[in-house]
């Protein structure tokens, strides 16, 4: 119905299920409040879009839920542009919604609902899917976002509040060795992420458990091994030689308390938004023919396994083949 | 999906189509922030259960966006109990949210979405579809839980914020003259709405347009006439009997001004979530049968006019015939 009904009215698809995500960003929580309005806008859908895909639906609408301690048309405009450019490209447009203001000191907050639909008989990319034997895959880089974020912290004068002091240095001295364009990209994945909507849609058939690492790689994986009752094995030279790949020839700079650093940034960093999966071996060929057709970067970080103990979890593997629990060291809104 | 996944899958009826609406209520402007939580978490749903109503909607489920200053378990537990035992009563199951810390003098918020299907051959209830000829009908008693709202002002010493003296005058003098149990009504409608959901179901068959009265009548009714391209003619009496009807006996002890005093209450008063909606007279028996087995009070206002101008609009007629053009006083979240 038309702005200004009570309701917005869709038509549901024959033999789909209707599948539904919401999320919220706040200025100062998730994202800064001097961000660039067209990327807030961009990136508050875009997280949304990212529970679709990694659950294999297909968008087809969102509603928002805008709450704004003051009324700033300019900043208004560049929003509604980023906000309605997103939706543009994934096809899901904005079918309702409201807007609220609040107190002249309360953060500007941005909650939106989307909506997707995926065939009824379709398998369920559920974090309690993966299968003994599964290859676990990762799109992109993790921990990239994570970097933009740092630099943005040292930029503000607040990277104290991220990193101790030895950390610090090695950020520093990592940053400064990325070539421009990693962190250009570093910048971008932070704050206009592109989802991986169209290659989850297709890819979906051949995955088991899926979803997107928006709590970083270490925490997102425990999801998946508590759910599905199984040990995730992960190789850190799978996740060292992703970056190995990015930086190059840049690579030889680097000492191994900064790969070290990577490796860390790439297992606790979130909001990259990258999907993670576990599927059979035998779709691995599919699965990269399909990912390089859509030049996405598709890598396989490790395997499933039967559970080793009652305490299901993710264990990390170095290259001498010592094994490590990993403790899920990912966002918790009321941690410590 | 179950708690953690990505995305709430629902399986949509056939040949239903598929409800949305939503609606943000923050700490400070749409609830007190002492309020007790068990009615903030039952209102929250409400105020969209009543959305759902006013479309002639069956809930079928709603997400939950939580904002939250600070970690408050009792706070919390009570607040579930009062959302949950609306969603029980509502057989609209929560499917899925999230929650989010803010700052700690942000306000708490809470945003709520609610989905709902209606036969895809149903009538549309839309703010448009007034008919000329069609009765204009309520529920309830418009303004009363803005009389709630005046004496929890008057209470906390901030009824100036709120009224000039001379109406903090009017308002002390009503106040005091309302039976106990209507003072307690007052605020029950208030805090904790019943929402004609049941009542709206039935009769939307016979309706034409529908809205739920949440910014107040003069300004809803505005809302039908624009979008219908109608003159509503509302009758000063009709209005002034509901108070009458309710009042009963007591109602001798009222001055014209204080009865005028109602009147602007119940047109200005918004947060009633009470159903308001147009149809033809040949249900009007119907309507009124419905409501009586509800136990719901249910009153003709007026009548849906031809356009008498360019300018659609809402005209209130007074006892002695006198036509006057209601301005739209409703609540506006950035006016002056």
């Amino acid at each position: 119905m038309g702005i200004g009904d009570d309701c917005a009215v869709l038509k549901p698809t024959p033999n789909q299920h209707f599948y539904i995500s919401t999320d919220t960003s706040i200025a100062g929580v998730h994202f800064f409040a001097d961000d660039d309005p067209w990327s807030v806008g961009w990136k508050a859908l875009a997280v949304n879009l990212s529970d679709l895909a990694a659950s294999g639906a297909t968008p087809v609408g969102f509603t928002l839920n805008l709450s704004l301690p003051r009324m700033d048309a300019a900043w208004l405009a560049a929003f509604s542009q980023g906000l309605l450019r997103q939706a543009e490209l994934a096809n899901c447009p904005l079918v309702g919604g409201d807007t609220t203001s609040t107190q002249p000191d309360s953060p500007l907050l941005v909650s939106i609902t989307v909506f997707g639909e995926r065939h009824c008989d379709a398998n369920r990319l559920a974090r309690s899917a993966a299968q003994e034997g599964d290859q676990l895959w990762v799109t992109g880089i993790p921990g990239l976002a994570r970097l933009g974020l740092l630099q943005r912290y040292e930029q503000l004068g607040r990277l104290p509040n991220l990193l101790d002091k030895p950390k610090q240095a090695l950020f520093r001295q990592t940053w400064a060795a990325l070539p421009t364009p990693l962190q250009q990209q570093a910048f971008t994945r932070l704050t206009r992420p592109d989802i991986r909507s169209q290659f989850a849609l297709q890819a979906s058939v051949w995955m088991h458990a899926a979803l997107d690492l928006s709590d970083g790689l270490s925490g997102d994986l425990q999801h998946i091994a508590q759910a599905s009752g199984k040990t995730l094995l992960l190789h850190a030279s799978s996740l060292q030689a992703i970056w190995g790949g990015v930086l190059g020839s840049n690579q030889d700079v680097f000492s191994p308390s900064v790969s070290n650093f990577l490796l860390e940034t790439s297992l606790i960093g979130g909001d990259d938004y990258e999907l993670c999966f576990t599927a059979p071996p035998s779709h691995a060929e599919a699965l990269l023919d399909l990912a390089k057709s859509m030049q996405i970067p598709l890598c396989v970080l490790g395997q499933v396994q039967a559970s080793k103990s009652l305490a299901h979890g993710v264990v990390i593997q170095d290259k001498k083949g010592q094994e490590t629990a990993l403790r899920s060291n990912s966002y918790n809104h009321f941690g410590p």
